[in-house]
């Protein structure tokens, strides 16, 4: 028996990934830029086992069916095949969530399980290595390994693409991310039928990929010299080009709801009001909003004529993956 | 003395006019593709007269200050120029819209200022000809000229550059179009600056230009084969792509207001029930709904549950422009 238990952060990207070149390696079209946050988080254990049959999967003690297990076995079937491994394995991973409002991220859940895989199996892999590995499971977990800021180097094979931290003197403990959580029940493209769709459909999406370059390198810069504005704005341009591409697409689709657009004003809003705070948005309506730590409260409460304090979740720089200790493994 | 009239109904793009290739002509980037509406129109009346010291515009009734009179009085310079006449003259128009919730068009209101100098000064323009003056009003005046369908030629010259009615069996008399005023006070970014902004920075701006062809060519078959349903969804399409461009400006920008999003769910809901129905934008967050003039009421109703009658403005397919007597007038 084999046994190993992992933590890893959500991350959320600033210059997005979007758009696939391999859908089998999960190699990105371009290079993505996130930050990990402290708020969102898996913890996976797994154990590899010579009695069991088939793997099992268990999210927040619930066994999962064969659908919402498919991603988890097609993971450690790489990994089987990777590390010349032939056990099947149990995973039980819990996420860790200020509410259940659909934050849980395959980027935490993907890279908690490669981090487990590698634990449990020895494999003393560098963080390059996991971030590799924990990209084969979900392209944006190869950026969770990373506490702070991270760049994931698209590259063009499974050897070359993977994450990095970027250096940042801790500059990112001076932000936090504000999630707006405005699901209202708007039927979802997903993340990835969604970029599929846009790079095998949208006129736009040439467009998209050409200006990604300057992004990342304006992007490094404000974190280069800790400037806040600089960073915002290449943030909350990213994220409006990427949600722009979604509506070239055949047929158009779009991630955004009424309420996301409330959001988008009203952050407008605080920073005519002197508050400097940008938004990004993912596959999904909830908005999220960068701010400066130390204007956090203001903004909050500001949201708080509109939103609940359940719709307001704030998050602070989150570290790296950890390979935590399994109380009372053994291992054999 | 010289007088005349004029009445020119307002027009929108399906397949939207979104980019200039000549401020000054005005020759656009594109081909467009229009529908003339009955709801919405300009009576203009003008009179060239020895004794003016200089142009004057009244609005309405309301006599219009330096600021708000120098779109006209920079076409009147153009046709003295073009027609050899030296008279300043007074302009006198009406805007016909059944609320004054800022539907005035500039398109309506440049054609009928056209046609008007066209009647005052006996310039016996062909429809073309027309259309062209109408152009350098503002570009999509030139659509005005006609009833129905029409389509700008962006041409490549002053010459070149006018509409064309499109030939429809008068399939144009089963459609309607329903207006959701949703206009929140949002700050606007003018239909011309918008477009400038756009062509200049947006690296959508290829992806919009490579796409158009496709979608006039759709619009068009669907039109001679009296296809609702391929001619609502190439006008959604292309409205959604046109708005996307703007998400890619620097700094980006949207029409959209959250109550624009609203609409478009709800029109997608209402297909989703059994009721064909499509809709466009223009620079504005006002959504404009296609429908077939059959299924109006139940669109109407549908969207009560949402929106005040006051919100709700339909039209039908509308005229071209008409010389009108001018009673009393006295030429010299």
């Amino acid at each position: 028996m084999y046994t190993g238990k992992a933590r890893a952060y959500t991350n959320i990207a600033l210059i997005k990934y979007w758009g696939k070149k391999d859908e089998h390696l999960i190699l990105p079209m371009n290079n993505s830029l996130s930050l990990t946050l402290d708020a969102f988080y898996t913890e996976t254990t797994i154990e590899f086992k010579e009695s069991f049959t088939e793997d099992s999967f268990f999210l927040d003690g619930i066994k999962q069916d064969q659908k919402q297990t498919a991603k988890i076995t097609a993971f450690l079937a790489l990994v089987r095949q990777q590390y010349q491994v032939s056990l099947f394995a149990k995973v039980d991973s819990r996420n860790f969530v200020p509410t259940a409002a659909g934050l849980a991220s395959s980027a935490s859940g993907l890279a908690a399980l490669a981090g487990a895989c590698s634990a449990a199996l020895n494999l003393e892999l560098t963080d390059k290595e996991l971030s590799r590995l924990a990209r084969r499971g979900s392209g944006s977990a190869c950026r969770s390994i990373f506490g702070g800021f991270a760049e994931w180097q698209k590259g063009n094979s499974d050897q070359t693409s993977f994450a990095e931290a970027i250096v940042s003197d801790n500059w990112e403990q001076d932000l936090a991310m504000l999630f707006v959580l405005v699901d209202d029940g708007v039927k979802d493209v997903s993340s990835r039928d969604g970029m599929k769709r846009t790079v095998e459909t949208s006129s736009f999406y040439a467009g998209w990929l050409s200006s990604i370059d300057a992004d990342l390198k304006t992007a490094k810069q404000a974190i280069a010299e800790k400037d806040f504005k600089a960073l915002g704005e290449v943030t909350e341009a990213n994220a409006l080009r990427m949600h722009g591409t979604t509506l070239a697409a055949n047929p158009p689709f779009t991630y955004w709801s009424p309420e996301s657009l409330t959001v988008m004003q009203l952050v407008r809003q605080a920073r005519q009001n002197g508050l400097p705070c940008y938004f990004t948005m993912d596959a999904g309506p909830n908005v999220k909003i960068l701010v400066e730590k130390k204007n956090l409260a203001a903004l909050k409460q500001f949201l708080a004529h509109h939103f609940s304090s359940e719709q307001l979740i704030s998050a602070n720089a989150g570290p790296g993956i950890t390979l935590l200790p399994e109380e009372g493994s053994e291992k054999s």
